[in-house]
């Protein structure tokens, strides 16, 4: 069988996989990303790869940065990298078979277009609530990147002018109300200012050392009002970028994914469509919000898909 | 030579016109928009079409509404229209010629696109300022209408929260901040609360009914506070949509077109570029935003384009 592997890079750890062509993962290594610069990325890529038990007949990465024709520029969360690195050129000759590179997001979406919660759909948003907020694009039946391979960054549209302090210095993106970090220092600055909270204390119960899903969960359940209004306010800036995003795209379907939507499941992207379906221009009532469906995979699938695409296209 | 005509069907006006091969308006004819709903707009617009020097050998048409497949569904500006009418299929059997339809605000873009501000640009956002906000893409170098025609609406983007009322009855709206008619009502709203302003009176000496792209240009000369405030708001709502519009899509020119934009010409675009410049999240020293050249013939030539095309598929 024609086996491809598809990895994702993320800021700390790497996982890389041979992939079948129904999309099923065959096997499945783990690595720490390292910290060193692009060098040393590749070399442990290389490694990983080597390590399989077949060797991939193509390579698909997944990368968190803009990628252009294999160029990834100015990852934001890699350490040590400079501006511009051909990722897709340099693996090639690593590893002597097509390698083709995309953001992860984007990747993250073309896996569950192609293997999950996306097939059937031509216009397809999937948006990614994790640390920060991304998002992939499918429009018009095929993977979307725009004119430098930047497209899909969802959490960084303004939904509220001189609103909540984003991560990336900017105010009222998406991701300042919805992202986990952003929200982790909206409970810190609510708890100095003298809020009062469980979350906190669930955490430490926990042993975690950041608000996980879970904490947010268990909180929600006690009813704690801050984490109350904070995931409130969460649904509600996704749900007004959901709406922006149909208004200007006319998708027919949007795909919640990420630690937190795998948590809550369909219930919120049930809440979600019901938040977003108000700020709909055209009238829908099958306005479709539905759950990633795998997991951690999807950008794996998507990396692979993207190698068996290179390998057709060779 | 081979003419088509382009016909742009307004909700006050409808214009026709024979176009050449190179985009070239030969004549053109104007006609009110009929209020008694699609069978009269068609009758008139056939007269329209018999009634010029040559016969076209396709029809292309620009409607204020969203159009999937020559369909058009509930023009919000057109009256006594039903919810769906087939104007492709009916126009053509009319005319016994291929009839392709599109909605205004994507066939500008269109224009603009092929003999206008928008030629070389593979992913271009037109943005038409005039009574509301409309809004037309080209992605990967061809027109983009989405999954059912509704792509484009750029003013119905919320960059506000619980923001100002929109004219569409939802709030933070894009247009409601630089819509012409929203920002009327925000100076009623002003006065009737007693703020003072210059835009009245102008109005009143100018012997105009409403705050046209003069009377604002006056009153900002003048130094009117109001109007400054207003129209820095609307500016500020604008740029913040194109800043959200770039970061999803990663476009690689916007056109600003309408009254307004055709009266301040590329100063409001450069004024509009400068404050979308800090929303947009991948560095770009280049955001290209200049304002449409044809005036009020987009439509027209992007309409005859969407003709020239069904004629060769036909």
């Amino acid at each position: 069988m024609a086996l491809v592997a598809g990895i994702d890079i993320g800021g700390t750890n790497m996982t890389a996989a041979l992939v079948d062509d129904g999309h099923q993962l065959v096997e499945r290594v783990k690595h720490k990303t390292p910290t060193e610069g692009p060098d040393a990325v590749m070399k442990a890529v290389a490694e990983m790869v080597k390590g399989l038990e077949q060797s991939p007949l193509a390579v698909g990465l997944g990368i968190p940065g803009p990628v252009n024709d294999g160029v990834v520029t100015n990852p934001p969360n890699l350490q040590n990298w400079p501006s511009h690195v051909d990722l897709g050129e340099q693996m090639s000759k690593m590893l002597a078979v097509p390698v083709a590179v995309g953001n992860d997001a984007n990747v993250g979406a073309l896996g569950e277009w192609v293997a999950g919660a996306g097939q059937g759909s031509r216009f397809l948003l999937g948006v990614w609530m994790g640390t920060g907020v991304g998002g992939g694009l499918v429009l018009e039946g095929r993977p979307y990147t725009g004119a430098s391979g930047g497209a899909g960054e969802f959490g960084h549209m303004v939904v509220q002018m001189n609103g909540a302090r984003c991560g990336c210095g900017r105010r009222g993106c998406i991701e300042a109300y919805a992202g986990r970090a952003s929200m982790e220092r909206s409970v810190d600055l609510a708890v100095a200012a003298g809020r009062r909270t469980t979350l906190l204390e669930i955490r430490e119960e926990r042993g975690k050392d950041r608000l996980t899903s879970s904490v947010w969960e268990k909180a929600l359940e006690d009813g704690d009002e801050l984490a109350t209004e904070l995931f409130d306010e969460a649904i509600a800036a996704i749900s007004v970028g959901i709406g922006a995003a149909i208004n200007l795209l006319d998708l027919d379907r949007v795909i919640l994914g990420g630690g937190v939507a795998e948590k809550f499941g369909q219930d919120l992207a049930d809440r979600v469509a019901d938040a977003a379906r108000p700020w709909v221009l055209l009238p829908r009532g099958d306005l479709d919000v539905v759950v990633a469906e795998l997991g951690d995979d999807s950008g794996i699938v998507g990396a692979a898909a993207l190698a068996r695409a290179a390998l057709l296209l060779q």
